[in-house]
């Protein structure tokens, strides 16, 4: 079987869940919590490289105050419960903005090894597209590589993008790396996480005819 | 019934299509000719402001010589049927390569009315994301706004994606106006369009939420 070397996950539906369970919807987001550190070791299992986590976009924090706060908190519990595995972690982000948690910031510095190392876990948390993309620049240089000269340079080409909830749009995921991806929707939403979800994403991604355009 | 502003198109499995009727592959591609006028014209009865076709790419143009000819006369002459319609017309790619077709030039200098004018096409001719993205730069002005700097500048963000062939990816659409797109894919190939999968595609875009991250 061929597996993605990166996956990028977008995990999508936790307020249309709480909504559905006659919670309020900021009450949906860490549920999210258990199904994301379950997908990391599915990923583990199977040998994947690198993952990629759809955190929260400087777009979202203009959502109420409540769910602000409540998606922030989720992110912040992520990330330190990542720091429990064996994992290579950088979260990738704004962090000149109010809307940053302050105990991420060490994370954006550089990539750090956590247990004995291993998958590379990045984690977008009030992350932007066009703040990702605002210094690109060449100078003149024809040659120069222009994805080194984003701010998301660390994260790679994304081979298959998992989106629960539903939709069929990338929501501004980092659009360079995504640019071949391959996406596969999950309608079910995201608290609502089964392994059977991923095993369907990896058996449908191992039937694509991968040619870059070639 | 909400209809989007701008469709993006990609006519994807021209060459499968050839090769499940016993044809060789290169025949495929002057069979998405009467597709896209007929696509055209619906688009042009329900109000669409704007089309972008994915004509061919750079990357494209590493097939097999006997492909690109194919596609590239294909792309000539869609162009060329485009300007017996009412439509304002501007092709957009790399000019500067050998694989750009000259007859097509004058297309790409400024977009320019056919007939009455009106609904917007653009489509891409040897195009290509980092092509596209390359002189894109801030010189410190961290308020510019930075889509007015690509050179498919002319091209307004993408509400729809429609893609035939039945993959599921963007294969280096226009990154930047199709970060918040909806994507719907259509399994059939390109050159057994029906006017059914344009209407399947509205009636599903007309359920969606959008909300660019709010």
């Amino acid at each position: 079987m061929r597996i993605p070397k990166h996956i990028g996950i977008i995990p999508d539906g936790n307020r249309r869940w709480a909504v559905n369970k006659g919670l309020s919807k900021e009450k949906g987001y860490d549920k999210g919590l258990n199904p994301g550190l379950q997908l990391f070791k599915l990923c583990e299992e199977i040998g994947v490289e690198e993952i990629t986590y759809y955190g929260f976009t400087m777009d979202n924090t203009k959502r109420p105050k409540i769910q602000r706060l409540s998606f922030t908190k989720a992110c912040i519990d992520a990330v330190k419960m990542l720091t429990s595995e064996n994992a290579s972690l950088l979260v990738v982000g704004n962090t000149e903005s109010e809307m940053f948690p302050k105990s991420l910031i060490p994370f954006t510095l550089k990539r750090r090894d956590f247990g004995k190392g291993g998958i590379k876990v990045n984690f977008l948390v009030n992350y932007g597209w066009q703040w990702d993309l605002r210094d690109y620049f060449t100078l003149n240089n024809k040659n120069t590589n222009i994805t080194n000269m984003i701010k998301s340079r660390d994260i790679s080409r994304i081979d298959l993008v998992i989106r629960w909830g539903g939709r069929r749009r990338l929501s501004g995921f980092p659009p360079l790396q995504t640019v071949y991806s391959d996406i596969y929707v999950i309608d079910d939403y995201w608290p609502d996480f089964k392994p059977e979800h991923f095993y369907q994403a990896l058996e449908w991604y191992d039937k694509q005819d991968i040619t870059l355009g070639g």
